[in-house]
């Protein structure tokens, strides 16, 4: 597989590079709608920040043991308001739009619309891990008051890694899951093969983690709407790119199994936003995913959750008769365009991240080829060149 | 039977006997939890106006023919901003605890938390012709602009008056929704054989329309929760007054059939609540309905809407960024409370109001004696003895 | 506007021409996945019949008066089980993709996962009459026994035709709903603008009824599914057909409103599933939507119905253990993968069916051109030269 | 506090007492509806198994450290299809009527009305070890194949045991799960201060575990129906116990904190049903828990699940075509009655059979006094003096 090589140090631009120089789906050409924002990432709306561990060790061999790896996992987190306020709280909505998959919490954000903490995104095995460990190190932070929050709720959700990870060797541990905690930061996030993305499989491609965003303007103030998804979902024939049917036009090393992934979606924004306007937003996410081409499978865990950081949920302990600025419905809609650009993007910047891999019983899992992409999508009128 | 002769009009209390003297239950001495509006009805919100047709005629003997009657039904209408502003639009929610049942309008609720205009309650095949004669009504009101509003969702809920009505005479026309609309007021609401439960039956005893109110302080403001309710659900064991069980020793002239009837309950409250609330407000009628004995069967439509009446949803058009107040969740339970609580005295006012009828097919149902249900509470140290 | 000569007799085949010679969008050279019925409709589902009525009345010109016209309207009835069966039950799901419409007797599909009668599209203030016609028409049909049929829950859709149709005029009249049920047959279905579909705008382009199914084979037996969409959503620039941007490729002549429209999707199957399986497949109608490109607009009605013809609901009312059986989920992929196809194929239908239209004051809505969409297909690579 | 004395082991009956003597509800002479199984409890329905591990450790006294106990926790374990078959899959349906807690795996049983292996009760912040170990233990056993099975989405649910319990520091295990699992069995379940429910609070009461059961006749064929909830919710004075006002004539020792507790319901059947109408018997659950008092706290998860045992979930990867019997909606009532009384009568159970607990700093939470209940229930009327 050729890669792109790297444009010079001073084109870099994160929004279509990575810092080391390798390109995102911008970088390659893919043309987008809408305006992105400075880091075309979750991390674009200011407050969020992104922690990441990932875990790769051992040989993918044939005859791989269970609890013996080869360990190809990860735990991905991400801070509403930072990880200098870990049990910052924010405004949310969730959506379930194929339910074969796990996100503790939602019961609560469909009631009360809201939630407390990181969101964590692991293996679907590691779920009780991840869990388990959140809990305990959030009630060891010192804004953690026992009387005041009594009980944690954490957001804690996966795609089965299975296909190349030693899955039921249940690798990700508790010093894992605070490792991806306490690296949180803003800036660039680090996309494909990285945190809870690491082993993921997507179209039939390696999967991973990836994110974007859009920025836009609502009656004068400028907001950001970011999405980050963990990508394991998706047969080949069905991959779209832009619209062009790039899985049947690739079906190339296809690993020809029936649809058994997921993917998890988390859309954050400033804009304020009523809970039951961020559930319309982690709704449409779905849309988002469908330009890629998916037609839905019956075991793919296909949830998303959308959160606004604007508007403070703990004022409600202190004031008792709060107000909730919100976007009204009438001039919501570049709210939903952004939401399903940027989880379009984020998905295809997933695809374009990941790098082939070899897992669990010396399974290969190839990695999109950015000049074959791009050589289908110049076929098709479909390339940007810059 | 033996009802309770009027008091004198001296001890005339609203909360407790209808205008003509007419006893309510806390009349009759049956005792409940919590305080009261003034008019222990829904229209203590203020704002909150409430009309009704009653349509009964012909002679109810065996060998009625679809048609020919004998009509037993009606129009009940509720402006939660009053006639006067007949497309005032309010924050709601709402629930179906047993969706056997119609109430229109209902999806855009769910989505956007808001509906505009009046609710109206009438028979099952009688939603066509009301949804109908809204729309004509509402289009022609001064405050209609097509270009503003372009479509409306009118929200049209119902109850099946089979048992007494000839339902599939159609007998509610254009004439009786716009006569419904158009008496809407303040003040005491009619109770009983009244509007869209006219031809009520529940717990196989004559029901009908029926009404109740909490008052409440929550951080030092006053605000009121009224609920309406159109029963006509349940079965004879089943019905359980304050926790008395109340209908397994009043046996008599049950009308033995399965339970084939439905609840629609409006609440409304000036207390200010995000859409995501008011959907937690309309659950909890369900609770209020339990309380009166139901284990919910198959066939009831049992359906709970619930709008505030602060918070103005049409700022939304002309505020790029308006702001909704709230109670916030730590301090709603009161809300809660009163919810339940109306909700179930809502349901025993419609007992005690509605009056024996004789309809279809020269079918006759019983209404609740007064006397005999006090003798029972009495027996088991339930009743207020003033 | 250059329309493509119809082909001559020799080549008419329904699943890409119209029996007029018209071309639908197979008959254009659009491409598509997965193989269709004959008819490329909802009925090559056995049993299905749609019916249709048309109103088109009175010049459009500028100066419209609210009841006088121009009326560009209709009504579209499906039954699932036949005209013959009036009354005919299926089993069903219902998913709101986004609620700001209507379809009545939503709440008992989703309860009981069933629903009686036939399906009805209108215009948005046409739903009262055709549910008071619907419920008029059905009682009166011998299959109708009113000790055991008790009540009806008519399903009525709707999509806003404001934009052309004097829709507060109210133009729906009661002999319009029964000339729409009463001409229900098999064959092919009339696309464009017709019944229910008469009025409506797509992608601002003339929108209207369109339909497609696809054929595929399960456990070794052949099974069709079909879509019937009332399409009237979208603006201009998000049009995607098959992946290419056409929307933004043919900026003239966009009515330049922002969303205001709706889709209405009808899904039916003969293969047996669940009632939770059937939401399922409703669900991912909005997966189809998503192809044709729109971001779901806050003021678009999407409400998606799906039903399975296989499995007697009536035999319940016998057989105290009924049995349904189903397609297991493990082998569910092929006819969620025929739901999107489908219903993306459906409104492509309706767009290329449908022809330019002037209507309430004066206003003119394009017919998406044949020529110029084949071009711009070629153009991309993504033409079936046939 | 004086109990009532264990009565001879002639009389002793299960549904009655316990087999150590002590009283259930019935045993003091609680009057309720319907005839109960053998057991009184969720193993009448053939195939459940119920496992608890119970930790009490450490003296309760002021001045308690996160970390050092005491200890007051637990696990509950309910195998639908017995220990013998840890991966037994059943049809399910879940129910939030207030959604602030947790249980795990709800997405899937909300979409495929399915789900596999126990059910888990913890406490809150026990969730996520409970779910790790839960993973461990069933891809250990044989009947687990990763090839087949590929991922586990374990039901894990939990209350809130902070009240009591050094709930932060996290002292379920690893083994304290395995332990639950390994001990399930049939025959009577232990209730009060156990497993799961050992450091709950209910009505400011002391909580716990409690179970109770229906028995049915169907279409000639007998069915059970059971209950089991881990009961920690509710204020005092709304403690209602058979329709008299126990909490409010009880006030003593409340412990005067705001609702923060929450209730889950297991009800388990071997009647058929359809996944859409396990939804509906889950959604009952909330009728019997009104039925105790309360009005719904917003601070209580209140969440139920239910399950039936009849149909083989796994035939359906071997059968192209399986079927599902089911009892007919128009049957259905008489599951309806009985959940919403066993659920009751569970939540009794759980108060009756708890005893005085000290704790977490010392705090005291009283057991509800037998002999004064029974005098409460007596003045009303309303005790079964045998």
């Amino acid at each position: 597989m050729t890669q792109t090589p790297p444009p010079s140090p001073a084109t870099h631009r994160t929004d279509r590079h990575h810092p080391d120089g390798r390109p995102r789906a911008r970088g390659l050409g893919v043309p987008f709608d809408g305006d992105c924002g400075a880091l075309n990432g979750i991390t674009d709306v200011p407050g969020v920040e992104v922690g990441a561990r990932t875990l790769i060790e051992g040989e993918g061999t044939v005859g791989s043991v269970v609890g013996e790896g080869p360990v190809r996992t990860g735990v991905t987190a991400i801070f509403p308001r930072g990880l200098a306020a870990p049990l910052g709280r924010v405004w949310a909505g969730v959506s379930a739009f194929n339910g074969d998959g796990e996100m503790t919490g939602a019961h609560w954000i469909r009631e009360g619309g809201n939630f407390a903490g990181p969101v964590l995104l692991t293996n679907t095995h590691g779920v009780g891990m991840t869990h388990h460990a959140a809990v305990k190190w959030l009630t060891r932070q010192p804004d953690y008051h026992a009387e005041a929050d009594l009980w944690l709720l954490p957001v804690v959700a996966e795609t089965c890694d299975a296909e190349l990870n030693d899955m039921n060797g249940l690798h990700v541990g508790e010093a894992d899951v605070v490792a991806a905690l306490e690296t949180a930061e803003g800036g660039p996030v680090a996309e494909g093969n990285v945190g809870g993305g690491t082993g993921m499989v997507c179209y039939e491609f390696k999967g991973g983690t990836g994110t974007a965003s859009r920025r836009f303007d609502l009656g004068g103030k400028a907001y950001h709407l970011g999405a980050l998804a963990q990508a394991n979902f998706g047969r080949r024939p069905w991959l779209t790119v832009r619209g062009v049917p790039v899985g049947q036009l690739m079906p190339d090393d296809a690993i020809g199994s029936r649809e058994q992934g997921s993917i998890i979606v988390v859309v954050a924004t400033d804009a304020p936003l009523l809970p039951v306007q961020l559930q319309r937003v982690a709704r449409r996410a779905g849309l988002g995913m469908a330009r890629t081409g998916t037609t839905g499978g019956t075991g793919s865990g296909d949830i998303f959750l959308a959160f606004s950081t604007a508007g403070r949920v703990e004022e409600t302990k202190l004031d008792p008769l709060p107000s909730l600025a919100y976007i009204p419905n009438d001039r919501i809609d570049p709210i939903f365009e952004a939401t399903v650009e940027a989880v379009e993007e984020a998905i295809l910047n997933a695809l374009i991240a990941a790098e082939t891999m070899t897992g669990w019983n010396g399974r290969r899992v190839m990695a999109l080829d950015h000049a074959r992409l791009q050589e289908i999508l110049r076929a098709h009128g479909r390339l940007n060149e810059t």
